[in-house]
């Protein structure tokens, strides 16, 4: 900054009204309603924000402070803010040429502070499609304050420049609507969150320790070296334990914008770090946390997103599975999976005959994608296909509906005509449908055919037929999941969600007799096909917990010594719940990316391109954390 | 939990009005005061808290939750929870003669769950000192949830109980009634911040990465190994740079409640991670800044602390080195330095005269040490001279006034007459007081006197001769600091504050020329003896911002690359400030340590002695980030 401007900065010289009014003008705020009157330019330079001028400041003198955004004629520069833009007129006068040709010819986004006063625009000149359109600016005093170099992309067409460039210059990329728009709404929404759990309801605000020991299995946690030698901290991947420990400390209603960490892969749409509403209550049951949490969201729901409607439908996890092959079913569509077993069985199509008789757990499932065949091309279809390969090593039978109920497809000869008649009547086929058959052990085959739904709306939708409107919030509750499931190698059991999760209290025998049939409760709040948030009564006697642990699930209990014993301390019954709030936001903000309702997000490859983070670092700066990079022999 | 008390619990047999109130109630918090008037009973098991229970409540049937905290003549039990404790009555008919049993002879801290009536308690009986005494509950129902153990310390007293056990047994320390406090305060201050900034004056609050790019001399950062081999994430001490990055993307009002991270020595009461109040403003000047913060302060300033005057008094940096010999003076209690530099001059004290003849930059301070003779035994005055040794390499000269204006002391009787009269005038020195008296390098002898200053304050108060008021909170801003200062090594110099704070506008010119006399537009917030607060107005020159990383600092201006060019790219002016806001908690919750209003804090050696972290990891766990631990003889 040059001297002079300094001067005027620091003089008042360029200072509006704002100082003198802030004092009256945060009462004032306080007494009004808040979300509506905030006063953003209170301890500024500018006196208003360029968005909020209108015909009703016509007269006044005001000081503003932005971005040049456009110039047009050495006569009008368009000012930005993060409120708006407004127009300004340059004095045409000789006096002021200096000024003029300062104004008309700085590179764009170049900031400047301007005096001026508020005028009417000409009649016939005033601009509809500009909230400020009716009033403009006449400059009286300009102040460059930072002439801008030529920028690699502009802050108006950034959604069409590249994911890297627009990562390596996030500051610029802050600057367009919709990063302004996702950031600011992001805030909006944890505040109200914050407004209902502390204000309404007791909650308390807690930090939760983020340097703390590895856990279990803690496969995916980052390691951090500590400067004792052959000891690390671990950056957990939520506070799952600590939340735990504050309700036997008697914080009984706890919450917290939490940061966790999983060193995971980013492909799918998932950051290093991330953020989670992270809840946990005393004396409370299942239904006590569901109702918590939907009144929480109802209350900090964005306005203009329509009206959420309590409570959220619930389902069990074996109808999900059973229904969309999905325990995160996007039920803003049909399509739903069909058991066609019995149909099948005796259908002439031997495969599926064979299958069936080979082994009762053998299912034969069915989704009809209504009027999808004009639409599948062969690339399609191969896709469909490539995944049912990759995920039950054989393929799809798809069978396209003819006029008159006649079918085509690999498998169409083969079918009987009773079986035909029935397959049309149970999937209410018609000429233009296509149905999707798969064969096999019962969860994988809904599985498949879950994804296939998913992928066959999205080939659809790219198409243009329209199936999942994204003005729609389709909330669900989805419960009663299994305890334990089978590790993937066969070895034994694991934990479906963790292993803190309290079996359903119908279910307690089961956990020392037959395992694997325990229900859970747990409970996942489903949006549009997301998991959102995902929590669970816990398990509050010792005793049960130990049994888990090392009889169950195998582990050693040596190193939660520590929640063993404070179960045993008093522990009350708790459960609670964790809302991924990125997700969310990405969701309520329509964004393809959570990437785009956070600040500064890491690359697909898990890179900040900006500073360049993660980086090489030397022997000597890793030489106080007693280790060293492996070489390349070790 | 019992498969019994499980069904209870589930069924909704304990279940009080709770839950049926809610939806109404929540409604009805919204429109009340929201402090005030807090459901927090709401989606629970209870009815109503232990602690809210009074004669308006007689007759009404209740569910409480809670934990036993004594028995008495098998007749009473006091039930606590986290909001208070009442009195419970139990049957005594036959009937009931198990749940009596059980309730009465249950360990304490055991978890139950009761539902009884309210009752006032006879005439007589009412306990004044309890804010439930009024009434009691005769139990009618109860489950017993948790049976506690014997636990390792005792609830009520835990402040006896070493640190060290405290922090193992954390869940158990929380219960008390002062970490409760401090938490719970924590909490609401935060909140009030947050309805302040958000709501009142439109800042956005935006989560930045932890996961970091090493920043030039972040020798005290922690680093995150990623799985790319030799590549490294660093922990950051700040989010400076992704604040100034927010500015220039035009997020224009920035905070954050921002956890940050130092691996640092923690006997000075600091922990490796900690929370930060973190600001940052586009078209600001300093003032407006302190004034933001001055009424952020006030607004979420608790109830009962006393209102806070504004503005918060100023002092230059100069000043405060002169007067109180430290940047963050107490001024709560005088005992000022005083130069007595001309009255030692020709005072017969050779080793005073010799100094300040050999440099003209010696001086020559003195405080005195209000009646502080009866109060200071040869220990303490060994231990000031401790310090003058370890800061200066040399003691302290010490007079004792004795009646009629006579000093004792190892100078006393070297000292001339007219000298001794001239220091006793210019300290206000009587009978009783201490004279301390250094001389050497202005600064450091400054900064040694500030520090005796605070040891004789701490001694002082030690004997029972109060000079700080703990009800008083003295607020101070501390500016005009100098921009640089030298190296300790000498070889240049190094920034006071951090590379990026802008120089005072006056000095601009005297960066290119007298680097060393440049002052800076740092600002300190200081609560009694304790910096709370720092923050600057920052460059927005890229061209001064790497004058100043290249030329004066010698740093390599690569690394900072991204900002150097943030800075070219349209820049607004604009700086922030950071809250301690650990620090300022154990202000206002009068605790004697940070770690005291923090929930699970790391103890001073920086272990967490619950879980054991920081741990041992095994090769294997440390394959996938390719570091091992050095061996011995690397």
């Amino acid at each position: 900054m040059s001297r002079f401007v300094a001067r005027c900065l620091l003089s008042g010289l360029l200072r509006g009204p704002a100082h003198p009014q802030t004092q009256p003008a945060r009462f004032l705020s306080l007494a009004r309603p808040v979300l509506s009157f905030k006063d953003v330019s209170s301890y500024s330079l500018r006196s208003h924000t360029c968005g909020e001028l209108r015909a009703v400041h016509a007269g006044e003198d005001v000081t503003l402070c932005g971005w040049v955004q456009f110039q047009r004629k050495q006569l009008f520069v368009t000012l930005r803010d993060s409120y708006g833009v407004i127009q300004l007129v340059l004095p045409q006068d000789k006096k002021h040429a200096d000024m003029k040709q300062t104004l008309a010819h700085l590179p764009p986004e170049s900031v400047v502070c301007v005096q001026g006063i508020v005028q009417l625009r000409p009649i016939g000149e005033a601009n509809k499609a500009m909230s400020t359109g009716d009033v403009e600016v006449a400059v009286s005093k300009v102040e460059m304050v930072n002439k801008s170099k030529s920028l690699p992309f502009q802050i108006r067409d950034f959604f069409q420049v590249n994911e890297h460039l627009r990562l390596k210059h996030r500051y610029l990329d802050l600057r367009g609507s919709q990063l302004q728009h996702n950031l600011r709404l992001r805030s909006q929404v944890i505040m109200k969150m914050r407004e209902f759990l502390i204000n309404v309801h007791g909650f308390v605000d807690v930090e939760t320790p983020t340097l703390f020991r590895r856990t279990p299995g803690g496969a995916r946690e980052f390691v951090v070296p500590s400067r004792e030698k052959g000891k690390f901290f671990c950056l957990p991947q939520s506070p799952q334990q600590f939340k735990q420990l504050l309700m036997v400390g008697g914080v009984d209603r706890y919450f917290q914008i939490a940061k966790c960490y999983r060193d995971e892969d980013l492909r799918q749409d998932r950051q290093p770090e991330f953020t989670q509403v992270d809840i946990e209550m005393s004396f409370v049951d299942q239904r006590g946390v569901e109702q918590l949490i939907e009144e929480l969201l109802q209350h900090a729901w964005p306005d203009g997103k329509g009206a959420l409607t309590l409570p959220f439908p619930r389902m069990q996890y074996k109808d999900a599975m059973k229904k969309y092959g999905s325990d995160k079913p996007d039920t803003r569509f049909g399509m739903k999976l069909n058991d066609v077993s019995d149909i099948m069985r005796s259908s002439g199509v031997t495969v599926f005959e064979r299958l069936l008789k080979d082994n009762s757990g053998n299912t034969i499932q069915a989704i009809n994608a209504k009027q999808a065949a004009p639409h599948m091309k062969n690339k399609d279809i191969e896709k469909l296909q490539d995944l049912a390969k990759q995920m039950m090593s054989k393929g799809l039978s798809i069978l396209q509906i003819l006029p008159g109920g006649e079918m085509k497809g690999a498998m169409a000869k083969h079918i009987s005509s009773p079986c035909r008649n029935a397959l049309l009547q149970e999937l209410q086929a018609e000429e233009g449908d296509m149905l999707l058959l798969a064969g096999g052990e019962h969860l994988k085959t809904c599985e498949l055919l879950g994804r296939i739904r998913v992928e066959c709306a999205d080939i659809l939708e790219t198409q243009g037929v329209q199936l999942r409107d994204p003005d729609v919030f389709n909330f669900l509750w989805i419960t009663d999941f299994p305890l334990f499931v089978p590790k993937e190698d066969g070895s034994g059991l694991e934990s479906a969600h963790h292993p803190f999760t309290a079996p359903h209290p119908d279910d307690l025998d089961l956990v020392y007799s037959h395992p694997h049939k325990v229900r859970s409760q747990h409970y996942d709040l489903v949006l549009n096909g997301n998991e959102i948030a995902g929590g669970s009564i816990r398990i509050h006697d010792a005793e049960v917990q130990r049994y888990i642990l090392e009889e169950v699930l195998k582990e050693d209990a040596a190193v939660l010594h520590h929640l063993l014993e404070a179960l045993q301390s008093g522990c009350p019954p708790h459960g609670g719940i964790a809302i991924g709030l990125d997700r969310l936001m990405a969701i309520l903000c329509k964004a393809d990316s959570i990437r785009d309702v956070i600040a500064f997000p890491k690359s697909h490859a898990g890179y900040d391109p900006m500073s360049g983070a993660p980086s090489q670092l030397t022997d000597a700066e890793l030489q106080p954390f007693h280790v060293r990079v492996q070489s390349e022999s070790s």
